[in-house]
């Protein structure tokens, strides 16, 4: 589990005074391809040459993103050795790199629903008894709460 | 209700030939200002001068913006025109951009968990007995499942 204050303190080196915790997030994720790193993270991929095969990126575009994500303290890095190779580093995801799977869960549904097409996402959400999940609201006492009943308020003017 | 089958055909201008959900999603709101406008709108700003004030953003970023989420069916335009001004456009989320409430909802948790901040965010989601909701993962029966007891499966190769 990791420091939410240390992650605060990270994330702002990249965000600047960004006041809004919806600004701060955008900030680290509101890039095409921080979502698609996430992803495949999320499937297991840890090393660098397999992010960039399985999605198809350029290597420098690569290294910015994930140094975004590594200094926003999504993920982070370990050594390995191979046998007769040098030393490199793999990726790996925190906890908070993890918790950004709802949003990404949330893109996913969204982006099935209202853009289908025939090729089946490549990560599904299960629980332990391998049954697919789905994001959703929630009230107080965790019951869902259909979208078309949920009222967005403006709380404050500022942010 | 808008059809999903036209908001595809739509998007898919946006995205050439993406063929993955998340990618068509990210294709129109992996970008910073979707969703600010996107939450202003939410919060029920309809008019160009509005979204700017309100964003601080400059024109011609907020008129790409907007072009670009009407263009993908997440809003549409209506006509207004005040006493002796001439006529103006104003911007309204269809049921698509409404449902990107979700992912909003979430990365703005996200933001408060790991990003924490002492401004409030500017809109936050109510049942219709004034309750305040929250995104999560639920199983096929509506029960919410614990972040931490989420697994993300790689279901294809490809997408």
């Amino acid at each position: 589990m990791q420091d939410a204050t240390k992650t605060a303190a990270i994330v702002n080196e990249y965000t600047g005074d960004e006041a809004c915790s919806l600004a701060r997030a955008v900030s680290v994720v509101g890039q095409r391809w921080s979502y698609f790193i996430l992803r495949e993270a999320l499937a297991g991929t840890t090393r660098f040459t397999e992010f960039r095969q399985r999605l198809g990126i350029a290597s420098d575009v690569l290294t910015t993103r994930l140094e975004t994500l590594v200094g926003a303290g999504l993920m982070q890095t370990q050594e390995y050795r191979e046998f007769g190779q040098r030393t490199r580093w793999s990726y790996h995801l925190t906890e908070s790199g993890r918790q950004m799977m709802l949003t990404i869960a949330a893109l996913q549904q969204w982006g099935d629903e209202w853009t289908p097409s025939p090729v089946p996402t490549s990560v599904s959400f299960r629980d332990q008894h391998g049954r697919q999940l789905t994001a959703a609201f929630v009230d107080p006492e965790g019951r869902v709460v259909p979208i078309d009943d949920v009222e967005p308020i403006r709380t404050s003017k500022t942010c």
